[in-house]
Parts: structure tokens; C-alpha cells; sequence
């Protein structure tokens, strides 16, 4: 049998709403496997072992007063906590103390969970990593920049965690290391208390182990009472989606996506062929520029009077962003917006595109944290999407699917990756 | 002869550069004019009085090292400032202290600017009044929520000064004190730094004694080189939109548009009648929706730990979007969207709209801020806005013409409205 830890939030919350199981043991468990892992894993920025014990036991004294009652979370370091620092993952903010908590830990919170500590981002959720290695393979990067998020989930030091993606943070750190990924639609979810990297991308995600607990951190963040994801009256309609970075995705990835369809196909799905029309092609350059040119604008209080902190990486995007014009980047920005007019005509009746998560596997640690490539499109249009593991074949690391729905249809979305993640999961 | 504390920006800073002021007999000379009025007018939250000075003279012994050198600017209490207090106008935040400035504020210090202090704002900009009083009669309101801003402008004791707009807060106040307010597209100017308040909504703007001023201080943010203004070649052709608010419009607004669209058609300015479509009718209510749902989502932290440091209005503001549903969320913002969406068309070929900026004078200080309802719909548009202070008649209080153009048009409006401006003042 697993270990407590190992449970995903929705069974957890239910066990300790039955008093099947405490808070405090579910937390102890958590914090045991961070003492065995995290020399090796290093997830963590912050932890507050004491505390979520002390909290736990609270917990266990009183009814349940959320969704969320005595379920441990794991907080990007990007988040501001009233009751630890918040660093960014940048030296110059080694110490910093907000005095509030970011709107979505203050959720979940007043929902009853437990914030067992502040996971390790790269700097300023852009490309500069952290210590956070591949749970799966300590050689490999754990993906980024929700890097010490998605290997906290993963390696069961937290059922759950927050992240934030402007390129690929999400998606791409969730496929690395096995777990459910999901990008809320862009602006819907509270980014109060989130320094922005890019006001036009930066976007709210979570990592689960089940699409039930994407849905009720969802639930919980939106203030909505939590319903069970509804079952599909029918198999799904989806649109195998290559994207015009299809070139890129390696033969492990073409694979396993080409996997993924036939074991959906045989359960019963409808996959159409979608090809997306020439102007989706512009977008994956439309968002470099947006995520080069707004940095530069935001983050003037570091180039000028804090350089010398800042890596040779970010200030070389800050360079970057100064030089390119207001024009240009409108420019980038219409271009995203006229794919976006289209993306509703182009997915035509299907519920979802499926479509790479990544290019492959996790690459070794000292390349980056990966390409971020198979997700710029998607957090530029500001669809909500899901990042799906797929089933591992022998001595293979993770790798995951992605799925793309139109904005603001995040319900139905995770109703689907509900029926999408069970039929994958029947293949192993 | 004026004190040089009522010098723009543009012409202080060119003297300054010239050699023939200094930055501190400038700084000087705002600080005593604070010293006079303050009392009085209640326009700072905080005061970097011996700082300011210090920086002034340390600015005298250089060359020019930006736009701003040695000009003294005003921060809305909303921006973070790393050597300044931030208190957002609540009392849970005191004694709140960043460790950052906001970007827009390292923007003009690196352009050489001198941070006078903090102005006051209304909690969390929204609509509980700090303790600012109309320079213009102390029994008035000075506007909201950037009032201690406007107050500090027209007061002469600061020619420039940011704020935020999230209904009616630059528009406004800068209408009620007789200065010009420009609020820029939405999106465009970073608002890293500053707590959201609405996401979909919260704009960047600044107050001005000269539009010249608002064009070199956003070319300052943006990191462009100021250039001066480009005269028109030929007048303005400007759309007269009365809006759909237009019953709320107070005889002495309806007068002075009026008196304004006769002095600009005599200066040589085309100007159309324009009526929205219908579909414009339901954007103040898509608004409101919109800023009573996104609050009640960013301020989960103090409605649930701090309720007490809340006012009861702002708790009423929560509390009510806690009420609204995703659906009647998501129904007002596809509203806004389609609104948007005619606008280029019922603009036809006009430069820009000219509208009221508030229903009339600034009403007695006991009733609030004044009604937001004339910048509602163009904030919910993302539109760029620039209210121009009309002529004032024998024993009136200021008021304002507002004109409003296209998405991302912010160049043109700003030239647009210097005409404007420089017909309107032709006519006193």
C-alpha cells in the first residue's frame, strides 16, 4: 500500500473529512518523504516544517471548515506569503517578507489547507534554474520555471502545487515529471500577489495528480462550491493538433502522441486531423517578443538599480526587450490576437486539441530547463490547457500530452481530460 | 511671475538641463507650497521631504543623465516604492514597506525624476476616501481614487504625478482639480509594482499640467526617446459622443461640451455627432460586474485574515462579488469584448470621441468621490482616455472634456489633444 503522501487532495480531503485519516499524519508523511528526497530533488525554497505540523494538528481538532480541510500545498516561490519570504527566485530578494498572501494561497487557505513551504522557481519564473533536479532522473531537469512545484508533486512531497506559466512553466515542468499540469484560461484565475514577468501572458496553473484535484483547486480559487467533474455523456471529439513546431517534437514524442490517439481512438474517442491555418504559424515569434518586450518594461527597478543581481540571462532579455519598438511589439500582439479570432472556427466541433507537451523527455539538467516551444502558442492565445501524462514505456521518463480547449470552456475542458487521463490510464 | 513650482515638467526639465534652475530651488519650492497647503489639502500620504532635497542637489552637480533630471514627480500610495512606505490606502498596510519600486517609478528615477513622496489614494484605490480636499474649495472632493495625485498637480505642488484608473480614478479627479489626466491603453504601461484591484480593468495614468507633459512622461515608461508633440497638419476631426449616460449629465456639463465643441468648430476642428450602438448601452453594467467579481477574487487575504482593517464598503464590494458566478462574469466581460469590437466602426474616420469627463463639478466632499459613470465604459474598453480641463466661467469649479480614441492610438491622441488643449486655452 502507498503512503499517505502518495493520495491525491480529493482522496486525502475525503479521508480526513471521514476521520479515516489526521491531518497531521498526512503531513508528517509529506514531510518525511521531503526529508528522505529533498538533498537529492531539492524542491523546496522555503519549508515550514513546524508550522504545517503545528497547523495540522489544529486541524485535526476542528471540523472541516473547507474543501481543502488539512490538505498539505506546495507554493511557488513567486506567490507572496504574510508568514514566509517570497524570493522570486532571485538572490536580491533572498529575504523578502510580504505582508499578505497572493489571492490564491489566501484561498486555499481560508478552504483549510496547509502551506507546507515555498517551492523553488527559476529567476523570476523566466529561464534562469534553480537547484531543482528530475525526481525521475536527477541527471534531467525537472522542466520550468514551476520547477520545485511540478517535482514536489511528483516525487509525493505534496499532493498539490501551485505555478505560473508566460511561456511553458507549467506544461512543461508538469510532462517532465509526470504529473497533471493545468493553465487556467488567461485572466481568469487571480495573479494578486505575483510580481507579473508578462502582463499579457503570465497566467495561474496548478500541478495534481488527478484531474479532480485540478478541478477542485479550481473550484476552490474561483470561490464555486466543488462538484465531482461530470462524466462525458459520450467519448469526446478531439483534434489531433501537430502545430507548426511539429518539426521540432522528437521521435519519442511523435510516439508517443501517435500512442496516445490509437489507445483514445479504441476507447471510443472521435479524433479528427486539425490542421491550424498559416496564421498560427506567426504566433510562437509573436510571443518571444511580448515575453521580451514587457520584462524590459517591468522589471526596471532590478536593471537599474539591482543589476548586479540579476543573471547574465535576464538582463540579456531585459537588453533585448529595450531594443525592440512600441510598433514591433503591437505588432507581435495583433498577430497573437488575430489566431486567437480564429482558434474557435479552426477546432471546429472537436472538445479539444491534443497536441505535444513537450519536444521529448527532460534533457540533461545542464541544457536549461527545455524548450519551451510546444507551449508558447497556447499561453499566447490564453487557452486553458492540460498536460496529460502519458503511459511510460520501459526505461523511458515521463512524457505527456497536452490538451488545448478555447478560452474560458476550463469546465469543460477538465470534464474531458477526466475521460482522456482514465482511457490512458486503462492502456498501462 | 509663477513660482517655478507651477513650471510643467517639459519646461522645468529644460531649464534645469540648460542651467537656468536648479533642481533644488525647484524641489524647494514645491515642498513650500506643500508646507502652505497641506494642511488644508491633504494631498500626501507620505513625504520624502530631506531625501528629495538631497536628491535634488545630488542631481545639480551632474550633467543630465535622463528626460526627468532634477523634476520632482507625485506616487499615487498604490505604486511600491523601495525607500518609501506603501500603504494603499489602508490602514491594515500602515507600516508596509516593499523592497522594490514599482516599474513605472524606477522608470522615471532612472530618467532622473526626484520622488517627492506618496499621495494619498482611496483604499485599494477603489472607493473609501482618504483625507484629500479639492485645492479649488476645500468642501469639494478632489475625485477618486487617485485624488491625492490630481489634488497635488493642480495645487502646484508637484507638475507630475502617476495614478491608476480602474472606473473613473485619473479621469475623474483630474477633471474635479482642473489638471489633465491621461490614462493610457490598457496594457501598455506596466503596472508591476501595484496590487491589482481589477485585472481586466486596472490602467496606468498620470496627471499633468500639459499634455506635453503626459507624452514625455509615458515616452519616459515606454523607454522611447521624447520627442515633442507633432503638430497636426490639418485640424481634428473629432466625434461628439454623448453616450448613453448623457441624462446624467449636469446642465453646467451639457454647457461647457457644448461651449467646447463651438470653440474647437471655430478653431477650425470637424466635429460629428456620434451614437454608439446599442450594444455600448451595456457596458457600465458589464463594468461594474466585472469590478465587483475580480476585487472580491484579489482580496481573499484581507477579507479572510484582516476583515477588520477593511471598510465596510470595501467588505460590501467583496462580499457582493463573492455572490456573482463565473457565467454572469464571463456574460459581462464577452459584453465589453463586443462593445470593443465596434468601436473602430462607429468612430468612422474621427481622430478621436469628445465626451464628458464626469457628470458635472466635484460634488461636496461628504458624498464620496463623485460618480465614476462617465469613464465606466471607456476603462472597460481599454481605450486610451486624456481629460482636458475646459475654460472655467465666473465662480465655477473645473471641469473637464474627456476624448477618447482607438486601442494602442495613444500617439495620435496625445497630438490630437494638444490641439485641443491649445484651442480651448486660445478661447479664455
Amino acid at each position: 500500500m502507498n503512503g499517505c503522501n502518495e493520495f491525491d487532495a480529493t482522496i486525502a480531503a475525503t479521508r480526513i473529512r471521514r476521520g479515516e485519516l489526521t491531518s497531521e499524519a498526512l503531513v508528517a508523511a509529506c514531510l518525511a518523504r521531503i526529508d528522505a528526497e529533498e538533498r537529492e530533488v531539492g524542491a523546496w525554497q522555503f519549508l515550514a516544517r513546524e508550522q504545517a505540523l503545528a497547523q495540522a494538528r489544529e486541524a485535526d481538532l476542528h471540523e472541516a471548515r473547507g474543501a481543502l480541510h488539512g490538505v498539505p500545498i506546495a507554493v511557488k516561490d513567486v506567490f507572496d506569503t504574510f508568514d514566509m519570504p517570497t524570493t522570486l527566485g532571485s538572490p536580491i530578494y533572498t529575504n523578502r517578507q510580504p505582508c499578505w498572501d497572493a489571492a490564491c494561497v489566501a484561498a486555499v487557505r481560508a478552504a483549510g489547507a496547509i502551506v507546507l513551504g515555498k517551492t523553488v522557481t527559476t529567476e523570476f519564473a523566466s529561464y534562469h534554474p534553480g537547484k531543482t533536479r528530475n525526481p525521475h532522473d536527477r541527471s534531467r531537469t525537472p522542466g520550468g520555471s514551476s520547477s520545485g512545484s511540478a517535482a514536489a508533486v511528483a516525487d509525493f512531497m505534496a499532493p498539490l502545487a501551485f505555478g505560473t506559466q508566460t511561456a511553458a512553466s507549467v506544461t512543461r515542468p508538469a510532462a517532465f515529471c509526470g504529473v497533471i499540469g493545468y493553465k487556467a484560461t488567461f485572466g481568469e484565475l487571480s495573479l494578486s500577489g505575483v510580481r507579473p514577468l508578462a502582463q499579457s501572458l503570465d497566467t495561474l496553473g496548478m500541478f495534481a495528480r488527478s484531474v479532480a484535484d485540478a478541478a477542485l483547486l479550481r473550484a476552490v480559487l474561483l470561490g464555486e462550491d466543488p462538484s465531482p467533474l461530470p462524466a462525458l455523456a459520450t467519448p469526446p471529439r478531439l483534434g489531433l493538433c501537430r502545430t507548426p513546431s511539429w518539426p521540432l517534437a522528437e521521435p519519442a514524442m511523435r510516439e508517443a502522441l501517435e500512442a496516445a490517439v490509437r489507445e483514445l481512438r479504441r476507447a471510443g474517442a472521435t479524433i479528427d486531423e486539425i490542421e491550424l491555418p498559416e496564421a498560427f504559424a506567426l504566433v510562437n515569434d509573436a510571443q518571444q517578443t511580448v515575453m521580451t518586450y514587457e520584462p524590459a518594461r517591468n522589471y526596471v527597478f532590478e536593471m537599474t538599480q539591482r543589476p548586479d543581481g540579476l543573471s547574465a540571462s535576464f538582463r540579456a532579455i531585459c537588453e533585448a526587450g529595450t531594443r525592440i519598438d512600441r510598433a514591433t511589439y503591437l505588432d507581435a500582439r495583433r498577430r497573437i490576437a488575430e489566431a486567437g479570432r480564429r482558434l474557435p472556427d479552426a477546432m471546429r466541433d472537436c472538445d479539444a486539441l491534443i497536441t505535444p507537451a513537450t519536444r521529448g523527455e527532460a534533457p540533461p539538467i545542464e541544457g536549461g530547463t527545455g524548450d519551451p516551444v510546444m507551449s508558447r502558442m497556447w499561453t499566447a492565445l490564453g487557452t486553458p490547457t492540460l498536460a496529460l501524462p502519458v503511459p511510460r514505456t520501459a526505461g523511458a521518463l515521463p512524457m505527456a500530452v497536452q490538451l488545448v480547449a478555447n478560452r474560458h470552456t476550463d469546465p469543460r475542458l477538465l470534464a474531458v481530460g477526466e475521460w482522456v487521463a482514465g482511457a490512458l490510464r486503462r492502456t498501462v
